[in-house]
């Protein structure tokens, strides 16, 4: 049976927590816990929430997000691309080269990333996870944004918004394509 | 009869437009329209759309956001508090005072606004008409992020998210009182 689609508005800032479990148990279902020797504690948070959604990825994951210096969600990130999930990641040309981004570090472990050319920002701020669950709002993917901000993100398992933005994904796609930069 | 639920996704850049038809028409509903003497195209645009949905205020109009510096934007929400919407409105301390902030002008024209005293940002874009339509997205209120940036803004009237962004919008505005401020 199908289950009722997820609907969830988290707000930020979350407490700092410890995600390692919920790395573990994504990178190796099933394995037995290993306590984590580091002092934040392993709780129910809006990061935590976030983190659980992303690593539900089964096929695809699709990122738009104007800055991504979070290693935490880099990770996540990183783990889903080993486990074979399609990643692919649109950001902004002026913010990824900035101080604590993790763009190179994705790029570097083979996930495809495009870029504007524009003086405008791509400012969005979204994730679509196997083409099914829209993650949207106003948080950057920073640490900052998370533990310092007032931030929203909403999780939206609904087919004509997810579709909205799957079409702006794909538009945007192709419009950073680099065989289409100039210089 | 109760109309369909508003669901609609809007994306920036917005194209330039002339929205004083709009302005006119909220202002004196069935007066004659008077033809604007400005160079611009009173179309159909993200940013009309936007306007639109502001000007559909009856009773309320709550406002939280980081960064507010649109005339356009501005206008249409001094129009609504003449016409006795109460309006309220929620920014960050460090973005209220920059260059071309609306925040003071709409203060003189006798707004109730509240900020933060954090160092975190108070980094919200939403907006809630009449308690019942959730205006929320990447989009800040800036000419800039209308006509240059890619940005999406959700426009939902479904009571569960607007009910979680009313609490957060209460929570925020119970906590940024002037009387708790500290100096």
């Amino acid at each position: 049976r199908r289950a009722r689609p997820v609907r969830e508005v988290l707000f930020f800032p979350s407490r700092p927590c410890c995600i390692e479990a919920l790395l573990a148990e994504a990178a190796e279902p099933g394995a037995p816990a290993r306590p984590c020797p580091c002092p934040l504690p392993s709780v129910d948070t809006a990061l935590s929430r976030l983190v659980r959604r992303l690593l539900s990825a089964r096929r695809s994951l699709d990122l738009c997000l104007f800055a991504f210096s979070c290693p935490q969600l880099a990770r996540a990130v990183q783990l889903l691309h080993r486990r074979g999930v399609h990643v692919r990641l649109v950001t902004d040309a002026q913010y990824m080269g900035l101080h604590g981004s993790q763009i190179g570090r994705l790029r570097h472990a083979g996930i495809q990333v495009r870029h504007d050319q524009h003086s405008g920002y791509m400012h969005h701020k979204f994730a679509i996870v196997d083409r099914r669950m829209l993650i949207t709002g106003s948080l950057n993917w920073t640490t900052q944004a998370i533990q310092s901000n007032r931030e929203n993100v909403l999780v939206v398992e609904d087919a004509e918004y997810v579709k909205a933005f799957q079409d702006e994904f794909e538009r945007i796609w192709e419009e950073y394509n680099p065989a289409s930069y100039s210089f």
